[in-house]
């Protein structure tokens, strides 16, 4: 069910050529209110999309009609065409649905380059084609359109006492801190304030897609949206929204590591004891961005040497030689010294657990990432092909 | 000849099992003056090997009588034990050769976490057979015996008017700023203040070593030694010295980039048009250490997007959308959009030049790299068993 899992929402998924395989490639997800909240949160890259650009703009007075997405191009570094594009999509939407264009959030993935007359052609009439598709129970097909390198699609939904989030991510690759070529777009029916939402949604987002760190690569056009409809009449406690909120996130974050391109491993990696969070946070990504770490734990080698190089690379407060480590239980490392044998760690499940002890503090923080595979060297070799 | 060719230098490279294949594992470069000048860089990881804490006492005097080196095991985080036999190593060769142990330089690389008493005894042996074995041809010998994955020795020899500069290297993985699974020494016949060596060892390695970033990975033992017999009798003018010195540094980290683990392609990332250096080496860095530009270049794909991706992820001075790219001398991207077509590059060659215009300044850096391949997974998933 995913973004119409929530009252007050209706989407469709169609497919309009941008994908050579034929399969759904222009989602639209429509706020039926009453409410129109929207908040969005946008990659930090300096090299922005036009969507991103667009978008940006859009979400600022907190109201949100509609979202377009597309993937079978990215209509980043598309000059002013490509961002005239982004405008008549916008404009298009919104003269079907009868609002504001100012209130049509625009989101792209696929090739960087991509966004000339046969790009804007499709992507107009998958906007017309997906108005006229819209259903309350399109949020499936929303999140089959959206799809890139992804094996399968990302839904989430929690239902709470009268309310609902639900939502629909796609990623694959280019995960990194800061969003990355992740595009998700989050519904509740719950009441909410835009002031809420926003906070919400950057607290939510903070601590779960901005921690998923599956190959350092950061994307040109990522955005996370929550929609809030206010469908139900109820208006939760804002503690219980927030943690509605993060586990809907959390759980598509972990669908997203669980796909990421050519990946065999899901590393969790907990840093603990740190000084503060940021820390722990500055350890967990030193090390999941480690190509040697990365492309060890694919050949189910407990190279702790290599996480602990990678984590003196940092500023963080700790004391290299008195670190330990644990690879799936086995503390392999202690004090800066072996551990116990490194043959009595099994790396071969894909869920793989790295813990860090910095033995400093009482902070921590969780970082996701993946390892580094023979097939993620070929998806992204190949991918322009 | 390598660390042999300037006079005032004996060398040897011995076979003591350290390597499971038999292969040469210790080398000794001895310098028999008449100067006894020394200087050396070391890794910027907090982690360090125990040598690394050794030879960072020893050079800070300037005075340097000889250097061990040893591959088949890093004696990194291998505690007091691991200390005590760095130390077991100096005063054996400083015995052997009638000298203080405090001007004994001492270099390991190989696997993190290996340096136990089998690891000792057959360095300690190797220190014996290579001061009995030391010769003025002995360089090869030592070039052949740091190797590690290294498929060939990297040895270069500089003449000049009566004095000459020569080095080996070894790396091949693990090569990245402030050094990596590097180590290096360079010998010269100059005459040299201490002051000189260490100035212009810092001056050589910033613009060479530490540009040479083939997969971000930071090493724990990393180091570059230099010393200097004055057994020419001639006072080189200092820039000469430096520009002489450069050349040599160049040329090894050049061989390191052309032997880099599992790479197909030795890319220059020339970064023009920057405000500071500083900026165009964090945008050249930023590059290439982003493992999907890594990888398109691996499959031949002149992905410029990538490019563009992760140069806004930098602090430096630049407009995103006013920036050029040239690919194998093919301007593909211009002012942030798209140039010529991606099928006029040819990447087919394993020389690979990326330019990156920023169109602000006068500044200028270049970084050397390589891609990400099949073979860069498979080594380094496998370099523990």
């Amino acid at each position: 069910m995913s973004v119409t899992a929530a009252q007050g929402f209706e989407a469709a998924g169609v497919a309009v050529g941008l994908k050579s395989t034929g399969n759904r490639d222009v989602a639209v997800v429509v706020n039926r209110g009453p409410l129109k909240v929207g908040a969005a949160v946008f990659t930090s890259n300096r090299a922005q999309a036009n969507p991103i650009m667009w978008s940006k703009q859009i979400v600022q007075d907190g109201v949100v009609e509609a979202v377009v997405l597309n993937s079978g191009g990215a209509n980043c570094f598309t000059g002013a065409f490509g961002f005239q594009t982004t405008h008549q999509t916008a404009e298009k939407a919104a003269e079907l649905l009868g609002v504001s264009a100012g209130d049509i959030v625009v989101c792209s993935t696929g090739l960087i380059g991509v966004g000339g007359e046969d790009f804007r052609a499709k992507v107009l009439t998958g906007v017309e084609q997906g108005v006229a598709a819209l259903s309350a129970d399109g949020g499936e097909d929303a999140s089959l359109a959206i799809m890139t390198t992804d094996s399968k699609p990302k839904r989430a939904v929690v239902q709470r006492d009268g309310w609902t989030v639900g939502g629909m991510a796609k990623g694959a690759g280019m995960l990194a801190p800061g969003l990355a070529t992740m595009l998700v777009v989050i519904t509740t029916d719950a009441v909410l304030t835009a002031e809420q939402a926003d906070e919400a949604l950057r607290a939510a987002t903070t601590v779960t897609f901005d921690r998923l760190d599956s190959d350092g690569c950061m994307s040109t056009n990522d955005q996370v949206t929550l929609l809030a409809s206010g469908a139900s009449g109820i208006t939760p406690d804002p503690t219980d929204f927030a943690a509605a909120l993060r586990e809907v996130s959390d759980n598509l974050a972990a669908q997203l590591q669980g796909d990421a391109e050519g990946a065999s491993h899901d590393i969790t990696i907990d840093v603990q004891h740190a000084e503060t969070e940021a820390d722990a946070v500055e350890v967990g990504r030193s090390v999941a961005r480690n190509n040697l770490f990365k492309a060890a734990i694919f050949g189910n080698d407990p190279n702790w040497g290599r996480v602990l190089a990678a984590i003196g690379t940092t500023q963080a407060a700790f004391d290299p030689y008195d670190v330990d480590v644990y690879m799936n239980g086995v503390r392999v490392c202690t004090a800066g010294g072996p551990d116990r044998p490194r043959e009595e760690v099994d790396l071969t499940p894909r869920a793989t657990s790295l813990v860090i002890d910095l033995k400093v503090g009482a902070a921590e923080a969780r970082i996701r990432t993946n390892d580094l595979t023979h097939d993620y060297v070929h998806e992204n070799s190949a991918y322009a092909s």
